[in-house]
């Protein structure tokens, strides 16, 4: 198994480091976040190391989405969740702050304090279109 | 298919409204957001009708996971991004606005306005045991 000696969830799924651990299989750790945006926050950890969507194998990350889906039930229930968001953060450029693979199960409340922010940017319809022609594979 | 005349998503996927349509195979439909968080924010929707992660078929979900990880790569390198978020919102407390499945592809570039604010919730170290043990199985 992959393992980074300076990765702090590597540390934290070999022991080294005490977490708050919900679940745990043979591939996958699942912690709360010790910095919540919202009432049980958690985290799927595969325990391979990882660095983000970028490099992990497919199978990890869609076994990930399917704990994930299993969890949201669960915590749906026990905690009376108004809504739940799966997210999933790559590079720092987008907020990734511990480079080994996680996703994000974030619990929403009405009333909360949110998790979102962000103004739609403008865009005409050409621009859009233009996007669109850079984007498809041709 | 399963299919529902009042959703917009469901007549976009049907072509009765137009969309900026990046990807489609016999599946799912990958479209542009008109109101993008950043430059390149699209929407993978799979064609079948459901309302969110709550109800969709596991493959369904898994697939869209799939296809996230090919569309990311590519939009990375089209658009020269530093980073992408994979974002999937679950019911209106979590800022689900349209009520067909989605997973929301969101490119980000240093500098960019960001998609995400939140303070991390004040919270104690018996507060986060006292979760552990209510949400883990027994």
């Amino acid at each position: 198994m992959m393992r980074d000696e300076n990765c702090i969830f590597c540390r934290i799924i070999g022991g080294e480091i005490p977490s708050n651990t919900i679940y745990e299989d043979d591939d996958y750790k699942v912690i709360l976040d010790n910095g919540p945006a919202t009432k049980g926050h958690a985290l799927i950890l595969p325990k391979e190391h990882y660095r983000n969507f970028y490099d992990i194998p497919e199978e990890l990350a869609t076994g990930a989405l399917k704990l994930a889906k299993k969890l949201m039930v669960r915590m749906t229930d026990v905690l009376k969740a108004d809504g739940f968001h799966i997210l999933q953060n790559n590079n720092e450029a987008a907020d990734q702050s511990v480079f080994h693979y996680h996703m994000h199960l974030v619990p929403r409340y009405r009333g909360d304090q949110g998790l979102l922010s962000y103004k739609p940017l403008p865009v005409t319809k050409e621009e859009l279109a233009a996007l669109k022609e850079e984007l498809t594979e041709r």
